[in-house]
């Protein structure tokens, strides 16, 4: 088994008739999927999502792929294949597009709607699309493509076959193999079987749950606990859920149907993507049973669900500010029921508490996934990845979609199931995997980092200012100005202090200022007027005083002014 | 059930012969636990623990009980009960004494003990301490004390029954129910039945685990794991744990024992407490079984067991370290098995999937509780709760240490064994409570804040600072600095700007710098010349442009320097 090398180089020229593997994001963390694969000088991208920051990327909106591996050859891309509409799959898309606003998307017909209303967004129209759907073969230059159905957490994602010269490549996207899918629609292990028996070269699997033992839940064994509850709730019911749900979304309107309750969507993209959904028949609405949120004075609160966003605890969300009483139109009040019917993901626990505290504070009875089976996961766990490489038998094997962690532990299951360790390889972002005569090899390694969305700024934040402001938010900064007389070299004004996020007080200041003044009165003895020795001078008297006295380290930043 | 009230006001005096009960820390969060017993003009404190920060206390070291509401009457205290050595119980401890040294400390051997450690620290001596242990009865003014004992993640932790002429409260202190304990040592339920037996007034109940249903796993359980990991370890062995946790690491040295490893002690606190643990004999060390660190050297790595802190993904810990081959001794190898014998508290996942990941990245091989049970809680679950409340039958119940979904969970349960509802009260920090007549009461509310510890600092920074500290550490800051003459008000200096956390290149501030020379020209014009107008003027004219040009909020600091 590969290991990622740190020491690798560039990778060198493609052999004629090989393929070669570039992945961009997803091979290292569980975000911002995108894959590259070029054969006879011409590209195919997989999927293009972004990255969710986490704690140590403050104020970042979101991380997107590196394009630059690419950004030279994006006239080479045949096609952008979009494996299903979830953000960490599509949501980087526009911004892949304002580099080359005509590469043709593929996808499925929901995913492709979900990237439309993402595409409007950003103002971008007439980019060329190819609507698929599984069981169908296109090609797109010298990649013949074949979709097969995949279950997953959102309806109607493919997993990709890529027949070149070089072999045939089976990517799974994100799937898991419900085999009581709540829609019908199978994970095709059939395709997979007649795939394998055809020979699978390059087996590209989804590695998020990899590390669980077991099967994953089917859907359908939350149906009698959302039954149980809407049994047992005397008030209003809310469900917070992932805004892409379909699936969940469908059992709560089935299970208000059923207790005879109105449904209303709160939270912009739930309202938006249940629409396009309903459109497109993939949430079956009886009539009459949504209703506008400004409806809901009409009903009681026993003949109420709100179906909202805001599961992850995010601040700004519907649910966020329902547990802060602070939404524009819904309290929530004693006896009211909350399910909070999601995954929790890692980093969000914090903010997930807080709104579950808060909606207890008020008296709501709240439901999670600590305490009730309301959410299974939409990926593989260890049991089916197992029948995945039995049914796929696959000549190589490069697991995707997750951290270290997690594609370890799906190397563990490929190598268990009789892959050779040595066609196991384990790849992180930007290092390349060549196959070449039907051997997968890590072939060199090309430059891929972190591009931060900020506003409206994209890569202009780099990993030097996150580094400042994780300073800054750790432990504030103190600010001295002097006036230097740029011709006498002369202190004329200041030292003026500002500080902010060290004390509430500016007189704590008052024992540095006369520390301050003699180290200019000596530099001035000495001759030193030059604005970067002076600031140098500043820096170390403060730094010391405010060690000393204070044991911290807040950022000092000095600043001459020349007048 | 009483829910908190925002609206309640002071309490009015205690009436003769009753007991209050002011919550000081504990209730509401899980940490800083601290209660406050009044009666007859005296006080006695149980416990004085430390919360540790989450994200939205950036920088904070610790938080501490607000002592304000017993500031002025800390002469009435009799004693300080400790009902454990964990730093959520007696972190604080230094803090208080800080404020009146001769506080009786009163406590079992071993939790003195770590008291002891962390007064040496603080330069704190001759701090009068009581020695108890189970069953033992002491009276400390008008409170008659008698101790029992309970099973805990830490050995020889108490519960504390206080009789007074008010009646009998019993409070549990940290506990859980193993009917197994490593030691021997049971949760003394024959004492909590003669303490019901003779009628407890009030009970005030640890909630942590009061979601989880069913019982917690026997520590006894995960032995076996142990010893299977030990049996397939070919190379080293690092097991992470919690400093205090003297159980598990006496599991660790009897599987090394077994399978023929040296041990080594890694990081400060593992380092003290186990020598304290091993003094009071509270560890069993097979002799020549630990070795220093300096000494691993002399052997292979198949002979090397180490025993680590940093389970928590602690950035400064020997784990962190190790992960980040960062470390002076330890070098992580392929082949090496790391164990994260520890709970995951919120908050800390993406720190501890760092160093796993971390981990994984060089070859080791990593174990935590997500895939081996290697870890057990150690307070009682929901089952073990209603045991508790059927042999006690209290007459008013008191959740403490949760949050509020955790004290919620706590009264449901009461309830359930028929606790009357309005004899359960929910309160959470300040909420006073007084036990009149045998009736529990919410009286009133006393303020009670959270005292951040920064540095040498306790109490400066305040939540005005670390909402500037949020501010700073999510989008940085834009500082303008302009020199004014004081006599004729003329601008003489600058713009200059300094911003960090912003971007990478000054550059970008060139088209702002006309912007505000023309708001200070025109400003010049008008003849305003008053610092604070010029100052709005620059916050204004760079803040418009910054949300116009790039869609971000830094924090805008205006500096004008008369001279």
């Amino acid at each position: 088994m590969s290991h990622p090398h740190p020491e690798l180089g560039p990778p060198p020229p493609l052999a004629p008739g090989a393929l070669r593997v570039i992945p961009l994001g997803g091979l290292g963390e569980i975000g911002r999927n995108m894959t590259v694969f070029e054969h006879e000088g011409r590209l195919l991208i997989v999927d293009c999502g972004v990255l969710f920051p986490e704690d140590h990327h403050p104020g970042v909106d979101l991380i997107l792929p590196d394009f630059e591996p690419i950004r030279d050859r994006l006239d080479d891309v045949e096609a952008l294949v979009l494996t299903h509409g979830h953000e960490d799959h599509i949501g980087a898309v526009p911004y892949l597009l304002r580099e080359r606003p005509d590469i043709p998307l593929v996808g499925s017909q929901l995913t492709l709607a979900l990237v439309d209303a993402k595409l409007r967004e950003h103002r971008l129209h007439d980019v060329p699309r190819h609507v698929v759907r599984d069981r169908q073969r296109v090609a797109f230059g010298p990649f013949d493509l074949e979709f097969v159905a995949v279950n997953h957490s959102i309806p109607d994602a493919l997993a990709v076959a890529i027949r070149t010269a070089a072999g045939l490549v089976l990517h799974t996207g994100d799937f898991k193999m419900d085999q009581l899918p709540l829609d019908g629609r199978l994970t095709d292990l059939r395709a997979f079987a007649r795939l394998g028996e055809e020979g699978v070269d390059l087996f590209l699997v989804d590695s998020t749950n990899a590390e669980m033992p077991g099967f994953t839940t089917s859907e359908r064994d939350i149906t009698p606990v959302i039954d149980g509850i809407f049994t047992r709730a005397e008030r209003r019911i809310i469900v917070a859920c992932f805004a892409s749900h379909v699936h969940r979304v469908q059992q709560v309107l089935d299970a208000a149907a059923k207790h005879g309750r109105k449904v209303a969507y709160v939270g912009r993209s739930m309202v938006r993507n249940m629409s396009v959904a309903t459109e497109l028949g993939f949430l079956r609405v009886p009539p009459g049973l949504v209703v506008d949120v400004k409806e809901l004075d009409n009903y009681e609160p026993h003949e109420i669900v709100l179906i909202s966003t805001g599961s992850q605890g995010e601040p700004l969300s519907a649910l966020s500010r329902i547990a802060g009483r602070d939404h524009p139109q819904i309290r929530v009040e004693p006896g009211d029921t909350v399910v909070l019917a999601s995954s929790l993901i890692p980093g969000n626990e914090n903010a997930v508490f807080r709104v579950i505290n808060g909606l207890t504070r008020w008296g709501a009875n709240v439901i999670h996934k600590g305490n009730a089976l309301v959410h299974v996961s939409g990926h593989a766990s260890a049991g089916e990845l197992l029948y995945a490489y039995n049914i796929v038998k696959p000549r190589n094997v490069l697991p995707v979609h997750g951290e270290i962690r997690h594609m370890r532990a799906n190397a563990d299951l490929a190598a268990a199931t009789g892959v050779p360790r040595e066609r196991i390889v384990l790849a992180e972002d930007g290092v390349v995997v060549d196959l070449v005569d039907g051997v997968a090899r890590i072939a060199g390694k090309v430059d891929c980092g972190y591009v931060f969305v900020d506003g409206s700024t994209v890569g202009d934040i780099t990993e030097s200012s996150l580094k400042d402001r994780r300073i800054l938010g750790e432990e504030g900064f103190i600010s001295v100005i002097v006036v230097v007389d740029s011709v006498t070299g002369k202190v004329t004004g200041g030292p003026e202090i500002k500080a902010r996020g060290f004390a509430e007080d500016d007189s704590v200041f008052d024992p540095v200022r006369p520390l301050i003044q003699e180290a200019l009165d000596r530099a001035g003895r000495d001759g030193i007027d030059d604005t970067y020795q002076l600031q140098q001078l500043i820096r170390r008297t403060v730094g010391k005083w405010v060690s000393d006295s204070y044991r911290r380290r807040p950022m000092i930043i000095p600043v001459v002014v020349e007048i």
